[in-house]
């Protein structure tokens, strides 16, 4: 298909689809004469997947680039391709250094020893953990720290839904895509779905007998 | 204290701390003489909040004034406060309205419904888990949305020990500042801990006998 059809297809401007691709998002189209540039479905998915990226996922341009580079490349072991593809997804921001977080870090290690899971000593994810941590008892709020174990149990079972979604894919490449997917989207799945069952578990636990409907009143 | 203390305190310089007070995230000092403003020990907890709020919630300001509004306001029914403290830590971006989120929409209806659980109906939230059940479907991921009761059940087990948190809490104000912080951050350290258990079902799902250490490596 054309630029023209990509775009309709996708809802993508033309504009905006040159600009991914001289963003090195998107691959280069294929040239049937000088003047002539198709495209395929693998160009629609890629562009469906670029803009939920960024509409849902919130992914800068740059992080988003790492992301799609390791979708892109084939490796050998399945555990390693994941841990590529899934590391890029986490958060890139400067890491904070200072006492209180290194007080953290080494009680997450504790947290990942007690629940043995099998994590290398550079993942992302444990500064992640550390700092939030050492947020909250800079707040005073070591009663939230105190319950980590029990986030963390429910971290496990969302990974297990993950995985089983994952293992369920025939193709390597699918099972990348796949785990990417689940894990950004389900980044904003999971926070939705806790605010409801939050004010679900709200209602039964304060809600006064006329609060019910004065609370779907107030969140008009 | 004078700024200059607030400021040593807080680690929060002092046209940063100026900055917040026009933008009226901080409260106003005691002025015990024209010249002489004082700050006192709330000054310092909501300066850290603040910057938790930026540096791990990265809250654009606009939310946190909403947020610490709610925060400030007292409401006579417990729920209703902490619903209206959690609304304003939901996504503020414009909605995304079509035909694709009207069907997801009538979706997460009946999951609410299927488990029972007491959300108002114009709950932001809502919207957030329609929008991404949209985009998964576009990606081709409905493998994705048929797993969403799992996604909603560990979501009910995170609610649980949020509410949990804020029920042990003495005071009105602590619970709601409880519930405010434990969501905020608590995206993030659910993330986190979600990716750190992802490595570990990944290595016991997928990893080669040699892979263990090479994962380690791959992740410096």
């Amino acid at each position: 298909m054309r630029i023209a059809e990509l775009s309709r297809l996708t809802g993508v401007s033309v504009p905006t689809i040159k600009y991914y691709q001289r963003e090195g998002l998107l691959p280069p189209a294929e040239f049937t004469s000088p003047n002539q540039a198709r495209y395929d479905d693998e160009h629609v998915r890629r562009l469906r997947l670029i803009r939920t990226l960024i509409d849902i996922g919130r992914l800068p341009i740059a992080t988003i680039r790492e992301v799609l580079d390791h979708l892109d490349q084939p490796h050998a072991d399945l555990h390693q391709m994941l841990g590529q593809a899934l590391k890029a997804t986490g958060c890139s921001r400067e890491p904070i250094t200072d006492e209180a977080v290194a007080a953290a870090d080494r009680y997450v290690d504790e947290l990942i020893i007690r629940r043995g899971w099998h994590v290398g000593p550079y993942a992302p994810a444990r500064q992640t953990v550390a700092e939030v941590v050492a947020a909250l008892r800079g707040l005073g709020a070591d009663d939230i720290v105190m319950h980590l174990d029990e986030y963390a149990e429910s971290a496990e079972r969302i990974a297990a839904t993950d995985l089983e979604i994952v293992r369920r894919r025939a193709e390597p490449h699918e099972m990348v895509y796949g785990a990417v997917i689940a894990t950004i989207l389900g980044d904003t799945l999971v926070a939705g779905l806790r605010r409801l069952a939050q004010e679900d578990a709200s209602a039964r636990m304060f809600a006064r007998p006329h609060s019910e409907t004065s609370a779907v009143a107030s969140a008009r």
